[in-house]
């Protein structure tokens, strides 16, 4: 029996919301709490407050858990938490499932990395929200480490790791989970799943527009259209070339970049200001906003030029995009930047049409951060997408799938006499490749049939004396209720 | 072309040494290391040396990662490690779903849990190795927390957070990393990826047996035989016995076992003493030690007489052995304690019949952990399995699988000119399922030919002026070597 997807929602949403697991005492008072959360947080989301802006639009992933919030002093156990029962690690697995078979559509490899890395990794001094929000600390060692953040600087790691070794151009995809500290005043912990594609060693846009197509081909298979979601498209060269014309200097692109990238959560003045403490003068400003406002490549063409190299990747993309067959889901906005310091070249954002949801996935190219390790630089494309907005979308949309305990056959000794018997019949089916749920203890036929309802089994098998003393058992077709005796041969 | 089986034993190796990652600077210097280490490893874990059993003897997951040994100072970045290159990953989700393969033929459900747990789940005072060594530290909240080191207590938390809304039994497995810290001063860190599966709701060993079975079930899959590995098999309950008739106090009981356990490590003479410092009298010690030399249920029963839970529990345990058919993998053996001091009852050990590894995986029962967190007891038992000691095996037996990147098709356009119809193509072929490798720059056909057999490809798939001027592709068969046009509603 399929339960109804609203059932699933509710319960994925507890996961989003992923409990803050507690002493035993707290926790009957926490399931209430949690459902009172979950509803105040999607109130907030929907509003799209400002608060709730702040504390979602995360950095990068694009995506992010909503924030957890409780009273000081509750949830003792399990503090940065990330339980799943089993119906939330189904929606899960299939979510994970969706995002590995795509990456391989694309022929992109599977790596993986440490969770807990060298904060060094992360040090950027950008003003990045990411950076400010480390779960970092000392270990035993005397070292500064953290909870990663995000996945990209360890992917590059890896790609200066294998040196000379690694055959370019990599296209590399990573499942994993990050997380962030968030001020314990907020009372806010934050843990996620981002699903990162990467390319090394690909110069032009064809790899951003590899990425972008898988992107959409993601959505596709889950029944998104284009008419529920969009792909946002810009150019760090867009603002590099505005600084250019103003004589700001390169070494304040990334800051710029990170200050801009808060217009839609900040005020218009406190973004003029921060450009200001960053020594750019009024007249630079003035040319940034304008820039961001665009909405058109052909727009962008008359301000910049035809030639000048943003509008040069932008127009190939859009190109290729059309050839990939999804110009359709892609929309110029110059206003988008990405709050990533790293980021070089064309940046991309997933959102939602009804613009209620936070950014559903973001990246971009980042061809400078092997240098800034150390390395040889290598041009780098890449995006993060987080498991959470786009379970809410799924949701809003009716998409989610039902998701179920799949168990074939449930087994039971209808009396102790028979355990041995029933247990050598679970063993026939397994070997024969059937999910068996084996009943343990002597039980009445009314709970197994409650039990087989509830593990989905396709079948009741029974192994009952008068049967099995013609060496075969009962089975009931728990869909169709016939029931019958199978010799045991013919199981 | 199929890489062969040695050269994924060595990769594999680099993954279970997981790679400490650390500056570019160090890494080339470090490669080098790496392979030194890990022949020096496998020399010591061959030689069954004591330093190494000490170290990697894990408390319970029976499994742990080989230990990771490396010069002070080295290693900046990545400093928990566990950094897997495409080559390891794909062995690591071979090993994965086999996991989650096995546990769901038995009808179990995937749970999930945070890796940073609170640090007081783990604070259990017997002296075991795991609480010793867990990787802690003290939040930016001030909270004390620590990467989980075992997967079971937060198993047993999910379980008391369902409270009465959980439908017993419960059947559920997880696979998670576990980490410990061991003392710098020993350069070591530690991390790795544990198996569980639990039964949580039956007091019988009907439980055991099927957790037994499923290990079993495992390493058949697996392509092990009973005379490869074997499943040593003791209860706590023959010690309890024993320290009852001596009068030894209960709350000994977890101490004396965690003491016990350690009897192959380090010298009798130490076990004596640290017996006897909990309080244990010289005549109990004696007969403990004799209690533990037992080989037999038959010798188990004349010490303890028919009557005990000890001898009666292990009498239908090897009955219900024979009923599953997996009763040759089974050994009686009562020096089997485990480390954890939560067991109560039934205790196993997966091992190695060449006896060079460590304990391929361990469990049993833990009646009584779920009344520690506040909550109500349940009866339970379950098993962690790690990945690192059953790979070792595999390699030795020459089981490991050979698995490589599995692209279907390399996609390339002959001249730039034709790189949207090259890329139609390839959207067109993913569309149908296949998985394929689009060649994102402008390349030549040895380069093609070269990445078609470092992905795996079957199909090399060309796009030409010729051919596609009369709407087909060029498309070489890789191990047949033959080439043909392909119209394109034919691809």
């Amino acid at each position: 029996m399929a339960r109804p997807a609203g059932a699933q929602c509710c319960l994925r949403a507890f996961s989003s919301l992923r409990a803050v697991a507690s002493t035993p005492a707290a926790l009957a008072d926490r399931q209430l709490q949690r459902g009172q959360q979950l509803a105040a947080q999607q109130q907030r989301r929907r509003r799209c407050d400002p608060t709730a802006a702040a504390a979602g639009g995360g950095p990068d992933n694009g995506a992010g858990v909503p924030p957890q919030e409780r009273k000081a002093g509750s949830g003792k156990i399990g503090e940065a938490s990330g339980d799943f029962f089993p119906e939330d690690e189904r929606l899960q697995n299939w979510l994970f499932d969706e995002f590995a078979a795509v990456s391989r559509l694309f022929g992109f490899e599977q790596i993986d990395f440490p969770v807990l890395e060298s904060e060094e990794l992360y040090v950027r001094k950008a003003g990045e929200e990411i950076t400010e929000q480390l779960y970092n600390f000392e270990d035993k060692g005397g070292r500064r480490v953290t909870l990663r953040p995000e996945l990209t600087p360890s992917l590059a790691r890896l790609a200066l790791q294998k040196g000379k070794g690694l055959a370019l151009p990599a296209k590399w995809f990573s499942i994993g989970q990050c997380w962030r500290y968030e001020r314990a005043t907020r009372g806010r912990r934050r843990e996620h799943y981002q699903w990162n594609m990467d390319v090394i060693g690909v110069p032009g846009v064809e790899a951003e527009a590899e990425l972008l197509s898988a992107i959409v081909t993601f959505f596709q298979r889950l029944g998104l259209s284009s008419a529920d979601v969009g792909l946002k498209v810009s150019s760090r060269k867009v603002l590099q070339a505005v600084l250019q014309r103003y004589g700001v200097q390169e070494a304040s692109f990334g800051p710029v970049c990170v200050v801009v990238d808060k217009m839609e959560k900040i005020p218009r003045e406190k973004v003029v200001e921060e450009l200001a403490a960053l020594g750019v003068a009024a007249e630079a400003i003035e040319g940034i906003l304008q820039a961001l406002a665009l909405r058109s490549v052909a727009e962008l063409e008359e301000v910049l030029g035809g030639e000048t190299p943003a509008v040069a990747d932008l127009r190939r993309l859009f190109e290729l995009a059309a050839a990939y067959g999804y110009a359709d889901w892609l929309v110029f906005d110059a206003s988008v930047v990405r709050g990533l310091a790293y980021y070089t070249g064309v940046v991309f954002e997933g959102f939602d049409r009804a613009g209620v949801l936070r950014a559903i996935c973001g990246g971009g190219r980042y061809d400078r951060l092997l240098g800034t390790f150390g390395g040889e630089d290598q041009p780098c494309a890449g995006f993060g997408f987080g498991d959470a907005v786009v379970v809410e979308l799924l949701k809003d949309k009716g998409l989610l799938p039902q998701l179920r305990h799949e168990v074939e056959d449930l087994v039971m000794p209808q009396e102790e006499g028979l355990r041995d018997a029933a247990t050598s019949v679970a063993q026939r089916l397994r070997a024969s490749g059937r999910r068996v749920d084996l009943v343990l203890e002597a039980k009445r036929m009314k709970w197994a049939f409650k039990q087989a309802e509830r593990c989905g089994a396709a079948r009741l098998v029974l192994v009952a004396p008068e049967e099995w003393s013609r060496g075969a058992v009962r089975v009931k077709d728990l869909a169709s209720r016939e029931e019958k005796d199978v010799p045991l041969d013919q199981l």
